[in-house]
């Protein structure tokens, strides 16, 4: 992979997640030295506009990707793989959703949805010092999935909005305290709704998920118990925590690489039709 | 007016705003004098659960409102009639809502609707600071008025929700920068929407009125330029803030008391009535 | 014991610190129940001032000491002991120290003093999460008890104010990467100059320690590189949260309790010699 | 003036403060047109370093300051002149510390020091809404100064450190109120030890003045009434805040430049006379 300033070689890609090895770097690059393990943060903004001035480099209207130059490029501690490297790029969903909660270890999580974004935010938010952790899902094995990457409690909910309330109080139940922060790594109306609905007044309400446009949810109730919704685009200086966090084992992403594929035309089909059937898949490895 | 430790004369009230004259007090109240005028903060909390100890007392699931003690009782300056006392209710409700939005000196507003609720948090965020203030409304009278008050521009808008994408291209110009807070006054679907899609990437929408319970809202697109939503239950230390503002002139709420009752059976009708019937009426107060 | 509502059988003391056993309750004290075992939090805030009311109860003017309300009245977990439960007010300082130094997954910590308030300080960063804590003391065997009870460092110093440059660097080397967060659990010139020095530009020193009322200190360097300096006075809302700690493991408190003495005369004297002899003494409990 | 990628005719400096005309343009420069008017921030930061993607980038360690890049260069509104526009970089530093101590319509402000930066200082928090700024001095001339530029109230003092006890009495007294953040614009032992007795608890005082190394101060006391200090260096994205300021008249800086000198030899000698002899001389303007 050819990057501004340096090459990459042996990169291992999940979707814009990279991680490879330094292979040449140009005349003025002093901090990446051929043979250098590294992760790529992927996107360039301008450092120009009051975004970016203002350290929210992730809202820059003026994002480029076609290049990486050095200071976006990481070197992997010796003791991550190139691999868990990549991982970087979706833990650092979870990472930056977790810091606009305010995650700590006061902070009670529930977290709607058991797809890799739920579970990423679930390793993010335990890594954050969240005490409990509860997570929801329609389907029973991504649930149980979970529950071995460490959920203190799963509750599975149906599709039907009829069952909200009922619903609620079932994961109230399994918190066992008030819900201080709920991550929707869904998007839905109904998850959304449920979000709003379990979470404690004056607590958040953090939407992870990019699912519909339009959501009919119950705003108003909401916002008169002061639970505050927040957004998150992409992500912002997370590539340095979550390589600590890989580092002192707070994070182990290896169970979230399911299937490894080469990069010929056969197993990029097999790949995608295996990340799209879901089933046991959780993220889909090329190595190039 | 008869509360716990003492006892109101000459009362003057709008809703539950309400402002009177000290007649007798109890033995073990320091801090009032009969004669001493004031103003009436409603609802007492508890004091005893987590959200009072943790300074949130609006929050307060154990709230009563059948009395009001002397700490709740605050003294009007000098300058300050009973009227423009009784005031600092609604007054309070801005006021709460800008400092949930942070609102200041570098903060640009937009205010969807121009009723009693929208005037009043129009009047507060200007005593915050804000440099630039637009209002719209679909009544052009309520328009006027808004503008007479101070707004540094006004929008006419239709109810129909075709109409959010133009309505907000012609808002943002009259802005003629980024919208930083919007709050939303009104509360339907339409108003959120155009909030939502008024306010500039990173910047804040706070949901003041409550229209309707559910509403259909793009919330992905919203989440996805860290727009965020921020709700307001009541208010909290807001009274002496607010008397403040009305002792220094920062704030004239006399434009907004368009009518004035006394407490017989037919004119508390003739009140409602011209409350209800909107017009030229902001708000209407009643002489006990 | 005899409080306000209630009276505490058995109650184990430090200091202020205390826990027991109901005995009895007043005839309104719905919350507590005859042989309930309890943590208390000394002091009783008016609930009527400023700061009461924006939750800054500790920095409360008219601060009472001679009962305990219900609501300060924690029930301990029944895997808590009443010794531990006692040490939820040493652990209330250095949490309300974590809190006010923003205390996470991503600070790291530099503990100046590894006495007692030194050591809870270190427990309560730990279980803030905190990746990384250095401890530093002029006393080999204090500083091999923190190594002991979870320091991932420690720094050996003189008290010698020449001495600083050196021992920065020293510290700043033991930690590997810049110091986010001091905290000056000793409160002289020296240590409060060692920590201005070692903290990382835009970081923050907590001052912890009553040490002495003026200090000479190197602030204008400080403040240059936006080294903030926060204080602390008592704790608020940490009863609850120590007591979390204690129940899910986060924190062991039962390496701090080193000495134990009954209540006679013979006994208290004893027991106050033990304590200012310092040596291995940590925290002396009375069994009252 | 040449910069890296345009040249500015008829420059007017002081100090490191600059402001001119667009001559040339280099090729790429899109944001700047010959004969625009502009005022320049001087410092160009890395944005590769953790403190510019931050947003921090005022502390970071690579600032170079020999170039000015176009997105440095702010161009003039049309009622601002060029005088003007240099006096944006000392009023950055009033805006700085402004939004760090966080001031607006809620806060009391005390100035220590009536000079230049205390007078910047005290436009600033004007601006940013302060209802109350008391400023103190140990010249008379400067305090009748402070006064006309819209002081609240003045207070004179002594150099002598005996002092402080009493003049914290009468700066309290001229206040009125608590006082919310107190800016030291002096940097004494004696001004920042009267700062951190005059504030109230939960306040905060802000070091600006860059006054002696070591300071002897009471920390302790102010430690234990939660008052934290906090300092500035420079300032970062305040440009287009001070030229909205002086667009819109919220602050007017022309009575602070009290003298100006062309750039001739005899003329920069006579200049720095006039400057360091103090007298009736706020800011000393070149026209280069």
């Amino acid at each position: 992979m050819r990057c501004a300033d340096f090459i990459v070689k042996e990169p291992m890609v999940i979707g814009h997640e990279c991680a490879g090895i330094i292979e040449e770097v140009g005349n003025e690059v002093k901090s990446l030295t051929p043979g250098d393990r590294v992760a790529l943060e992927p996107g360039i903004s301008c450092w120009r506009c009051s975004y970016c001035k203002d350290g929210s480099y992730n809202l820059c209207p003026d994002m480029k990707f076609f290049a990486t130059p050095p200071d976006l490029c990481f070197k992997l501690p010796d003791n991550v793989s190139l691999e868990e490297g990549a991982m970087c790029e979706p833990l650092s969903v979870g990472t930056h959703a977790c810091r606009r909660a305010n995650v700590g270890a006061e902070t009670t999580v529930l977290i709607m949805g058991a797809g890799p974004i739920g579970l990423v935010t679930m390793l993010a938010a335990r890594a954050f010092g969240a005490p409990r952790i509860v997570l929801v899902d329609v389907d029973s094995h991504r649930l149980s999935v979970a529950k071995q990457l460490g959920a203190d409690g799963i509750v599975q909910v149906s599709t039907n909005i009829q069952d909200v309330t009922n619903e609620v109080a079932e994961i109230q139940k399994t918190m066992g305290a008030g819900v201080d922060v709920t991550f929707d790594c869904a998007g839905f109306s109904k998850t959304m709704s449920t979000a709003l609905s379990a979470t404690r007044s004056g607590g958040k309400v953090c939407l992870v998920g990019m699912g519909h446009g339009e959501m009919v949810v119950p705003l108003t109730g909401a916002a008169a118990r002061e639970v505050d919704i927040v957004g998150i685009f992409r992500y912002k200086n997370t590539w340095p925590l979550c390589l600590e966090f890989l580092r002192t084992g707070k994070i182990d992403v290896k169970p979230l690489i399911t299937h490894r594929f080469n990069f010929s035309q056969s197993e990029v089909v097999e790949a995608f039709e295996t990340s799209a059937r879901g089933g046991d898949a959780i993220k889909v490895m090329f190595n190039l």
